[in-house]
């Protein structure tokens, strides 16, 4: 099962995509989608293609997109909204199921702790996928989600099995 | 020359389409967009296809949307957020340049003053486009944000003209 894991962000969208076979993950691709242009709407439609390139390219067969940090920045939260809108959409296009994870979650199954920071992700990132070469840290963050989602999918499938 | 209005949001997504030849406008068509099912990601899909029905079925000339209003829902703001996405995209995804206008800017052109009710900006937009049969005050609001921009675009010629 190939999953696709997605960092929303209107300058930098990360992705990442795995292979995973019972326990065992295998990194596939992981980059970063740079919005291009001065126009709002520009951005978010160089943001859809290049996305929807991605898909085209990975086929993957589920998603999994981070939950948006609200805080008390609401144009901030405005902006990471549209571009998250777009994050959706596109696998959503595909027909692909999405789960939703919120950071810490993430960061709760892939480093164990809550709170870890970017270089933890990271790290770990990279003992579960031996030999990736990252992107950058949108990458990482978004090949923790599609981790973390694989994590939720098996968990979930040894319960329906007990 | 066609122009279309959105006003976005993720329950409603009111849209209106207006010939603008001059200074003499006509009603084309207006409506809303609900969004359909329960996760986020299937509703903006719903949004995406139902819009993009709109652009191939009017095939308007520039489009214009309304700017979200931002406030101290953080939640709320990103719902909007999310479904704004899709408003630009579309638009931007058929070529078209977007005008984006603050929600006082639309009751000051449509009313004449900033701050009118939603039965006022009915009423204007009524006398405006005579004969028009409003789908409700989303669209409503939507028609208001293209004779806006319709004026805008105008204004802005004769001052190149000038």
């Amino acid at each position: 099962m190939r999953v696709l894991g997605i960092d929303p962000g209107l300058r930098n969208l990360g992705w990442g995509v795995i292979e995973v076979d019972g326990s065992r993950l295998r990194h596939v691709g992981n980059g970063i989608c740079h919005s291009v242009g001065t126009e709002l709407a520009t951005r978010l439609l160089s943001l859809h293609e290049q996305l929807t390139e991605v898909l085209q390219r990975f086929s993957p067969d589920i998603a999994a997109v981070e939950k948006t940090f609200v805080n008390k920045d609401a144009v901030g939260t405005l902006k990471l909204g549209q571009a998250r809108g777009i994050a959706l959409l596109v696998p959503a296009q595909f027909g692909l199921e999405i789960g939703e994870y919120a950071p810490n979650s993430v960061k709760k199954t892939v480093v164990g702790v809550g709170h870890a920071d970017k270089n933890q992700i990271a790290h770990m990132v990279k003992m579960q996928l031996p030999g990736v070469q990252l992107a950058g840290p949108d990458a990482a963050d978004a090949l923790a989600i599609a981790i973390c989602h694989a994590h939720h999918q098996s968990h979930n499938r040894m319960k329906v099995r007990a």
